[in-house]
C-alpha cells in the first residue's frame, strides 16, 4: 500500500486537482429519490464517488455523519469506502483525541479496521495523546489547528507565552505539528476564515499540507485560502467541500449537479494557482 | 427518562458509590475463557455489569475499544448498553469535538442514537461545537479540562491571557464549563495527577461534578482527588477505573474479582469521604 503522502501527491498531480469531497451523508439533503431506495446509503455514496473520482485529490467521509445512523450507518460506511477507487485517498474526518491505550484503539479503529490512508485528530491532550497514530507512519495524521466556526476564536485564539514569546495556541500547535512532522506524515486542519491565520500558520509550517475546510456552504473565502495557503510547490492544500457538491442538485440530476460542482470547484481553485505562479514569475 | 443529574445523584444515594466503571473491551486483556466464545464482548460486559451494578455511580463505556472491533464491536455495544439497568447513568466516552452540523450529529449518534445518558466532549473548537449537546438540556456533557496522560500539560498548561489575567488554559476551559452549565448539565474531566490543578478547578468550579481518570491502572492518587476534588454537599465526583476492575482477573473468577475490585475502590472512596466529613466537622 501507497504511503498517504505519494498516494495523496499522484491524484493531484493525476486529476489536476486539490478538491477533497466531503462525504456527509445526511438523509434530509439527499435526493429524494435516492432516499426512497433500501440502500441509500451505498447507492449515494458511491454515485457521488463514480461521478467525481477523476476529479478530486481526495475523499473526506465525515464519520459523525454514519454514526448518527446507527448501524446502517457503519454498514453504509464500509460500502462508501468500498466504492472509492484504490489510488484517490481516503481522510477519515473523526476529530479524535484521547489518552494513549484508547488513542491506540482510536488508529487500531481507523487504520486498521476501516483501512483510512489519513485521519484528523484533535490536539488538546498533546503529543502522547497522537503518537499512536504517528506510528502509523506511512498515513497520513492531520492536527485541528484553526477551525472554521464562529466559536474557533474562543480558546485557539488566546494568546499563551512560551519561553517568554506570546502566541495564539492554534500558533503554537502548527509549531508542535511541525515537530511531530519528523516522525510522520502531519497535516493541519486551517479552516479558511481569516488570510492573516494562513499566513501565520504557513510561515511557521511550510511544508505541511493543510486541510481547508470552510470553503462552499461555509463561505470561507476561496481566494484567501489558495493565495496564502498554497506552498512553494504551488500545492499542500486539501480544499474540502462536501454540502456544496454532494448535494449540488436534489433532483434527478444529482451525479450530474454534484459532477459541475466538483469540476467548477476544481477549475477554479487552478486559476487561482496559475494566477499566482504567474504572479510570483512576473515578480521574480 | 430521568435527567442525567438527577439519575446520577439517585445511583449516588442508592449505591454509596462515586465509582464509575469503564467499560473499555480489549480482547488481550478479557480472560481466556471469556475470550473463546463468540458472543464474548455482549457475555463479558454483561457479566461485569451484573457483577457491579450495586457498588457504582455510573458507567463508561469507551467508544475507542468498541470502534477497534469493527462491525462486531457496534454489536457489542448495544449489547453492552442494553446490559446496563436503567437506573444507572450510561456515560459515553466519546470525547468528540467538531463545528456546528457535525457536532450535531455526533450529538444524534450519542444521545438518540445510542442513548446515552452523558458523553464526554473536547472543548478545542469552543461553544457553538458544544452547543449541539448542551441542547440537550437533561443529559449530561462532561468537558475534558485538565488530562492524566503525561503530554497533557503541553497544550492545557499553556499560561494564557484573558482581560489582562495570565492562567493556564485549562482554567479557561473550567470558567467556559461554569458559564456554559447555566444551560444545561455540565461537568469537567480532571485527572487524579496534581493536587493544585484540582484545588484551582474546585475554586472555579465549585457545582460542576468532575470525572476524574487516571485512578487504578493509570497511578493517579486517590486520596488527593478526594481530598481536595469533593463538592461542598460530599460528592460531585465520578471516580473512574476500568483495568483495574474489569480486567482484575483473567480467570474463572473474573466476575468476583471485578466485584472485589469494585467494592474496594468505592469502600476506600467513601471512607475518605468520612474522613473528610470528620475533619471538616471536627474543624468547625
Amino acid at each position: 500500500m501507497a504511503g498517504f503522502a505519494d498516494k495523496l501527491a499522484a491524484a493531484v498531480t493525476r486529476n489536476q486537482s486539490l478538491v477533497c469531497v466531503g462525504l456527509d451523508p445526511d438523509p434530509p439533503q439527499v435526493p429524494a429519490s435516492v432516499r426512497a431506495r433500501g440502500d441509500w446509503l451505498a447507492h449515494f455514496t458511491a454515485g457521488i464517488v463514480e461521478a467525481t473520482a477523476d476529479l478530486v485529490c481526495a475523499y473526506k467521509p465525515n464519520l459523525a455523519f454514519y454514526e448518527a445512523l446507527g448501524a446502517d450507518g457503519w454498514a453504509g460506511l464500509r460500502a462508501s469506502l468500498a466504492a472509492i477507487p484504490s489510488d484517490v485517498p481516503v481522510l477519515l474526518d473523526a476529530k479524535r483525541g484521547d489518552i494513549g491505550s484508547t488513542a491506540q484503539a482510536y488508529a487500531t479503529a481507523l487504520f486498521d479496521e476501516l483501512g483510512a490512508d489519513a485521519v484528523t485528530v484533535s490536539p488538546y491532550l498533546g503529543f502522547d495523546a497522537l503518537e499512536p497514530f504517528l506510528a502509523y507512519r506511512e498515513r497520513g495524521v492531520f492536527v485541528l489547528c484553526k477551525t472554521s466556526n464562529p466559536g474557533a476564536a474562543e480558546f485557539q485564539d488566546l494568546l499563551c507565552e512560551v519561553h517568554g514569546e506570546r502566541r495564539p495556541l492554534y500558533e503554537h500547535v502548527a509549531r508542535a505539528a511541525v515537530r511531530w512532522s519528523k516522525q510522520a506524515s502531519v497535516g493541519l486542519v486551517v479552516g479558511a476564515t481569516h488570510p492573516e491565520v494562513f499566513r501565520a500558520v504557513r510561515a511557521v509550517a511550510p511544508d505541511l499540507p493543510f486541510l481547508v475546510p470552510g470553503v462552499g456552504a461555509q463561505g470561507g473565502d476561496l481566494a484567501m485560502a489558495v493565495n496564502e495557503g498554497l506552498d512553494r510547490r504551488g500545492a499542500g492544500l486539501l480544499v474540502a467541500s462536501s454540502r456544496a457538491i454532494i448535494y449540488a442538485s436534489g433532483g434527478e440530476d444529482w451525479q450530474a449537479a454534484a459532477r459541475e460542482a466538483a469540476r467548477g470547484l476544481r477549475d477554479c481553485i487552478n486559476g487561482l494557482r496559475e494566477a499566482k505562479a504567474h504572479g510570483a514569475a512576473s515578480l521574480s
